[in-house]
This record gives structure tokens, C-alpha cells and sequence, in this order.
């Protein structure tokens, strides 16, 4: 029997399945949608099986990367990343299972992975998490942004946020996570996490540092990522490429430097008179990352915080700037992505994608966003939501959700649910609109339903069922109104 | 003293202001945001000055209808249209008040209405409405649509949404009203609205005849066209386009016909295996809106209900009879909107824009969403938004919105107003996007405000401000959070 327990069931009519692959330990998960007319439906999911917070999720890569040799080549210190098997012309089980869940042959995984074009964000020391895939030629993913401030939230209530937005299909979470429990919620959150976890390393760095960005220096930050990776976080955002020649492009900018971690660096550069330590240790980061196999997120430290400033000199030098750094990891066989803005308006939005892939030569691209327009905070899921759906369109692999509280506060436990679902509902437009194929499948099964005055069913295959089935009841409650 | 009584002011440092014409009864309304640093920032804005819904507003337009002889050529079922003037050569003073609403030259409104590719809709019987334009060279516009229906609300209900929905920025508003009051309730909104009012006649005239549409005629559906131009409907949404020959083109899609208007017209057809009835009277039609100014918008019964229909044959087959009509109407002075799609997946949205404007010569395009995925009910604001920027963006003049309830209720008085925003922001995307000159200085204001960390100035430049500093000060609600 295929069914699983699943606690986090969102409506009744689904069910998780799995689908086995090549061996015992190889059953990739599926959201199958049981419909009143006898069919199914089956979706992807990123729900996991379900955690209990004290245990933490079973080690389901565990025996994979021991079997390859990975375990000892870690201790080595040499590299044990997927495109390092992927370049010596091996099909991992990562990439199998990717492969089964994306509904393609193993060696288009292989081959783009190789090429550097996809990414299987997985640490070594994260075995918890069910491999995925972040790639133009694949489905769109969605990352949400989770973590505790010196504000709000403690470390249970991270690891109920990570489980709700995983639950509405978050493909991957970044714990940014600041304040005192810092490592404990960490540890919490990749125990329990299906899957992969990124972090931006600077931001615990500063803490250890009372705060004052002048004084990081480049072993404080380097041990923090080795502490961060050694738990088994699967992708760093590095702000490598915010040189010292970058940051007086963004003077007479209308909003400056906005990213937190492009500001801190271009601090410390401008406090020391030196370039980005990060830079300057670029080699050194690389044997560190391809040792855990934690791919690396090359952050967008001056990308534009209103359209004002978009495509601008200063993002597009720090563009160049991640290009080279792209081709530098890679010689490290350190999976890539590169982050990109922001705040760009829709008539800029296709360029982004386009100088992006030129330069890093089809490295993922990892859009926050973009935001469409700046006047509207409070609906920035939906500003961003408008320009994250061109962007996925025109090739971006994965984007970075927005809540509503962007820009105003801290998101709570409904807002992550919002910011997901309204990224879930941008990426499937965008891959129905590059024409992925089976993309439009749901669609149709959905729209079949509406047609068919079949609500049960159409409640079912929504993105979000018991949203969907609350306004319906709000005007039209009976049973009959449902059937009818 | 410029200054207005505005009961509903959403923020103390909003302050609607005139901007003087050419005559002291032509006063153009601007909203003023006062700033904390001592400048202002002046809004388009269409809430009106403020109704009794006792009283109703005052007939601002009344005297320009007399002085230029409208009055009388109405009364001699002679065309008193913005066309009929515009092609004259004329510069009325509802062009002049657009231009200044729009700061541009009044020549280049006349050019535009006169060519067809503008419309100022503007019944002569509805001298309370504060003139606006439709044309893709001028601001893109958002419809909210209103009305009763046999399940709820009353008519004070709708003229407080018809308030709500202009406070936030509706553009026109439709009301769609069934039921016992929809005379009523028609009066009570026209007799209250500072924008214009469209309908859609059909629904009326078939609830004259019982709800059966084979018992509809041209006679029934003409004397309830001329019974709401009476009472000043702006502009009619007629599905003359739905032609039998079409029909068949629907058969084998996922989702039919799912225009009510369409299937209306559909099951007319078929019923008396004869041509569409509007069709057939078209051009008597034309000759009775001719005489009141009320604008056609050519109904797309045929629209797609689902991505899988998306610019299919039946869609471009009506398409290509609504270019038809258009020429047909443009020959009485008609003043012409065509209206579109619908559901359609991002790729193909520009298709939409592109073959609406060359075969329609450039009569504007209206269209609903176009929701970009079918899979999200409850959030189809979002999903039709992204639709709606990218196709405002292309060239579409107004943006009918949608609620959350889309496919599963009626909107409240709270989903107005998130459709409203909703769409406002879309379609200021698109100006954005389009380079719409002085479009962007709302962004670059609000960004400045937020790069300075003036928080009270961000929220009064906000589209919506009360939710945004409900936003912020649930997380922060200190007075010094907003002005550090």
C-alpha cells in the first residue's frame, strides 16, 4: 500500500503516493488528487512525509551518498557534489529521483547538471531532504523565506512555519533567522526539513561581531559557513560580487544599496578601503562548499530596491561580476545559482533573464520577485507576483517568494501561507506559459471540474482547497450548490 | 480655496483638490498627498466629490450637454456623441477635462476619439459623471462590476459598493444587477456615480421574458437598451459578435461557452436556427446609442473559460465579426470598446492585444484578467492580475477586475475592494511599463519615502494606506518605528 500518513492533509480527497524507482530506497512522493467521477489526478509535492519536531525527519539519502563514497570523500575534504558525478557521466539516485519527479529521463538531470544549467541543492549532511531540482529546462520552484528575529518567534514556531510551507509547496526555504538561537533553530529547522535549506551566512557572521560590519573579516565568516555547513544547510547566498568599483554606481541611486547583505559587504569594503573579502577568497569558499556539496547562491548585494533603479550600471557590473564568479565555482564542480532583483518594471523584466543566462552561461536564475511597481505595500505578493511570473516565463528557475508584509513587518504564519501559494499559483503560469510539458494538465483537470459543476472536485484540485471551498460556502453553503 | 469636503477621505494627508479649465465650471479633480518633508504628490483620482445617496450628485456636465445643442438632437434621435464632435473637428469641454485628468494636450484626446482609438463614455442622460477616456494612449483603466443579484443585497448596498469601488480607484463601474430592483437599484447608482456606469442589457431583457432566452427578441432586448439609456447608462456590453456560425467552433473545448451573455445569445440562435438578433439590428442599434452617447462595448461571448481555449478558433472567429461591428458603429458615430479575454495563458496574451488592435483598428481593447492559470480559485484577483499587467502593458486600454470570489461567490464589500487594488496596481504596471510619461513618479516618490524611512509618508503614497500601516504596526507598533 502506497499510502502514507500524512497529518498535514489539506483536503480529503488527497492522498500521498509514491512512485518507485530503481531501488527499494528510491520512492519519490506525489499529491494524488482522487476525483468523484473515478479519476485521479497526481501533482508534485514538496510536503515530506511528515516530522515529529522531537525526532526529525528519517536520513533518506543517508545510504546513497555512504554507497558512493561520499562520506569518506568529505572527510577528505574533496569534492562530493552532484555536478561532480554528474561531469564524470554518473546518474546519482538524487538525480534518478529528480528525474521521477519531474516526469523526464535521468539523463537530462545528468546532463544539465553537468552543463552547470540545473542544481540539486542537497549538503551531504542534509540526508533528511528529498532531492529537487532548480533549472530552466524543469518546473518553476518557489522558495519562502523563514526565521526568527530579535523581534518575534522562537525555534518551535520556525518549524511549524517551515512545515506549513512546505505544506503548501515551498520547494525550498531559506532560514534567515537572526537573534540569540540562531544555531538551535537551524538545527531544528534542517532536521525536519524535506527540503533543501538555504541561509545567508553574513547575516550570524555580523552577530558574532556585536553587529558592526567593519568588524567581519574573512575567517569569522569562513568558520560560519563551515558551522552552517557542517549542520547541513544546502545553499549559501555569498555577496561575492559587490567589488569596491560597483558601490559608487549606486550613489545617486533613488534607493541605493537595499540588500542587507550587499550593504554589510560594501561597508566593510568601504571601512577597510580593500575588496569584498569574499571575492578576494572566492577559491578557498569553493573547495570549502564542493567538500559538502552546499551549492552556492551568488547574491544580488546591488540589485535595485525600486524600478527607479533597475537594470541599472551597478546591477548589471555586479552581473559581469557573478558571471565570472560562476565560471570560478564551477571549476570547483560547486553547483551555481545567481540571485537577481528586485524591483524592475515589466518592460526590463526579460532583459534580466536574458544578460543573466548569456553571461553566466545558463547558471539558474534566482529572481526575488521581481516587483512590478513600488506603490502598493501590503500587496507586494501581488506586485512581485505579476513580474515573478514574466520572469519564470522567460526562463528563471526559481523565485524567491514576497509577502505581504514586505517592505511593513515581520510575516507571520497566514502571511508565509499567502507568499507561498501566491508563487505556487506565478510558477505554474510561468510553466504553463513556457509550455512545460504536462504543465497545463492541471489546468484542464481543473477547468473540466468547473465545467461540470463538479465542486468537489474543484475544491480538491485547487492550489488552495479549503480556501477555495470557504468562499464558495460564504454565499452559496448548501450541499446542493455544490452538486448542482 | 481649492479644498473639497471628502467624506471618504482614506488618509488625514489626502486632500482632493481642483485643477481649473478654460471655464469656471470645469474643475478636474486631483487627490494631494501632503508629505512630511513639505512637498505633495498630486494623484489621479476618480472617488468623485462625495454623494447623499438621497440627493445624488450634481449634474457637473449638464450644461455643456445644452450650450453645444445635444440637448435638442438628442430630442431629434440625432447623434450627440464625443465622436460625432471629435470627428467635427470640436474640442468639447469633456475632451478638455480628460486632458487636464490626464495632463496632456486636448488635441491629442479629440485626435484620439475622433480615429476611434479612444472613448470618452458619457451618456448625456448621466451629467453627474466626471469625464475619463479609454484609449491605449492614455492611463489604463480598471472596471469594478457591481449589482444585486436574486441571492443578495439590496440597492443601498450597491451604491455604497459603487462609493467603496471609486474610492479605491474604479475607473467605470458595470453594474450587473438581476433580481426584483434592478431598475432601481440601476437609478440609485447612476444618480450616485462620479464615473461611468455600463451594463450588460441582455441580462435584463431576459429576465423580461422569464429567464428562457428562445423567448427573446430583437424588440425586447431594443426597448430595454432604450430604457436604460434613459436612465444614462455610459456604455452597453452587446454580444452581437456571437454568430451561428461560430457555435459549432465552441463544441470541443474543455470549457464551452461560459460568457452568460454568450450563451444567451447561443441558445438564441440555436433555439430559432437564426442569426444573432444584434447582429441583424446592428446598425439600429447604432443609431439609438448614437442619440444618447452610449458608448457599444462588443461583448466576447465566445472568450476562453480556460487556458486550454485561449485564442482559439471560436475566440478569433468573433474576433474577426467585432472588427466588423466596429467599422459598422464607428459609421454612426458609435463610440466603440471591444472586450477580450479571459483565460489565457501568459504566452499568448500579446496575441490577444496585437490582432484585437490590427483588426480592430485600434478601437480599445477591454478585457477581463486574462487569468494566466486556471488551477487558483480564491485567489483569481492574482492569477488575472499578472494577466492584466502584461496585457495593459501590450496595449490594452481598460482591465475589467475580478475578485477572490471569481468562480465561487459574490463579492463583498471587502472583495471589491481587493479587486479594486488589485487591478489598480496592474494597471499602473502596465503604465509603468508602457513608459507612460509621469507614470512613474508615484513609485519614485513612494520609493524616496521609504529609502528615508519617513513611514507615514510611504503610507499616505501607498495605494492602500490603511492596510498598510495596519501591516507595519502589527509587528511594530511604536511611533518610533515609523520615524527612525
Amino acid at each position: 500500500d502506497a499510502r502514507l500518513a500524512d497529518a498535514r492533509q489539506v483536503h480529503p480527497a488527497h492522498e500521498r503516493v509514491s512512485v518507485p524507482g530503481s531501488r527499494p530506497d528510491l520512492q519519490v512522493p506525489r499529491l494524488r488528487v482522487h476525483l468523484t467521477n473515478g479519476e485521479a489526478f497526481d501533482r508534485y509535492t514538496t510536503a515530506g512525509p511528515g516530522s515529529d519536531p522531537a525526532v526529525g525527519l528519517p536520513p533518506l539519502r543517508a545510504a546513497w551518498v555512504r554507497e558512493r563514497g561520499d562520506d569518506a570523500a568529505h572527510d577528505a575534504g574533496r569534492p562530493v557534489t552532484q555536478m561532480h558525478h554528474a561531469r564524470a557521466g554518473r546518474i546519482t539516485p538524487e538525480m534518478e529521483f529528480v528525474a521521477l519527479r519531474e516526469d523526464c529521463e535521468p539523463e537530462l538531470v545528468r546532463a544539465e547538471v553537468a552543463a552547470g544549467r540545473a542544481v540539486i541543492p542537497l549538503n551531504v549532511r542534509h540526508p533528511e531532504a528529498e532531492p529537487m531540482v532548480v533549472g530552466r529546462r524543469f518546473l518553476v520552484k518557489v522558495n519562502a523565506n523563514i526565521g526568527t528575529s530579535a523581534v518575534t518567534s522562537g525555534v518551535e514556531e520556525e518549524v511549524e512555519k517551515l512545515t506549513w510551507a512546505v505544506t503548501w509547496g515551498a520547494d525550498t526555504v531559506m532560514d534567515l533567522s537572526t537573534g540569540r538561537r540562531i544555531r538551535e533553530t537551524r538545527e531544528a529547522v534542517l532536521r525536519n526539513s524535506p527540503v533543501p535549506i538555504g541561509t545567508v551566512p553574513v547575516y550570524e557572521a555580523l552577530e558574532k561581531v556585536g553587529g558592526d560590519a567593519a568588524k567581519l573579516s574573512w575567517e569569522v565568516f569562513r568558520d560560519t559557513v563551515v558551522e552552517q555547513a557542517e549542520q547541513g544547510v544546502d545553499y549559501v547566498t555569498v555577496h561575492a560580487g559587490v567589488l569596491r568599483a560597483h558601490v559608487p554606481l549606486a550613489a545617486h541611486r533613488v534607493t541605493g544599496i537595499v540588500s542587507r547583505g550587499g550593504s554589510i559587504m560594501a561597508g566593510w569594503s568601504m571601512a577597510h578601503a580593500r575588496e569584498n573579502f569574499a571575492y578576494e577568497h572566492f577559491d578557498e569558499l569553493c573547495e570549502l562548499l564542493a567538500a559538502y556539496d552546499v551549492t552556492i547562491s551568488l547574491g544580488d548585494g546591488l540589485r535595485p530596491g525600486s524600478v527607479a533603479d533597475a537594470n541599472d550600471a551597478a546591477q548589471l557590473a555586479e552581473l559581469r561580476t557573478l558571471a565570472e564568479l560562476t565560471t570560478r565555482a564551477w571549476e570547483h564542480d560547486v553547483q551555481v545559482m545567481v540571485e537577481g532583483p528586485g524591483h524592475v518594471p515589466l518592460d526590463l523584466v526579460e532583459e534580466n533573464v536574458r544578460l543573466q543566462q548569456e553571461w553566466c552561461h545558463g547558471a539558474p536564475f534566482y529572481t526575488l520577485g521581481p516587483l512590478a511597481t513600488d506603490v502598493a505595500p501590503g500587496y507586494d505578493h501581488i506586485t512581485s507576483a505579476i513580474g515573478a511570473a514574466t520572469i519564470g516565463m522567460h526562463g528563471t528557475a526559481m523565485l524567491c517568494y514576497v509577502t505581504p508584509k514586505e517592505h511593513l513587518g515581520l510575516p507571520d504564519r497566514d502571511d508565509v501561507k499567502t507568499g507561498v501559494v501566491t508563487y505556487k499559483l506565478a510558477a505554474h503560469a510561468a510553466d504553463v506559459a513556457k509550455g512545460h510539458p504536462g504543465a497545463r494538465a492541471w489546468d484542464d483537470a481543473l477547468s473540466r471540474a468547473r465545467y461540470d459543476f463538479r465542486w468537489h472536485d474543484q475544491f480538491a484540485l485547487s492550489i488552495d482547497p479549503p480556501t477555495a471551498q470557504a468562499m464558495h460556502d460564504e454565499t452559496l453553503p448548501a450541499e446542493a450548490a455544490k452538486t448542482a
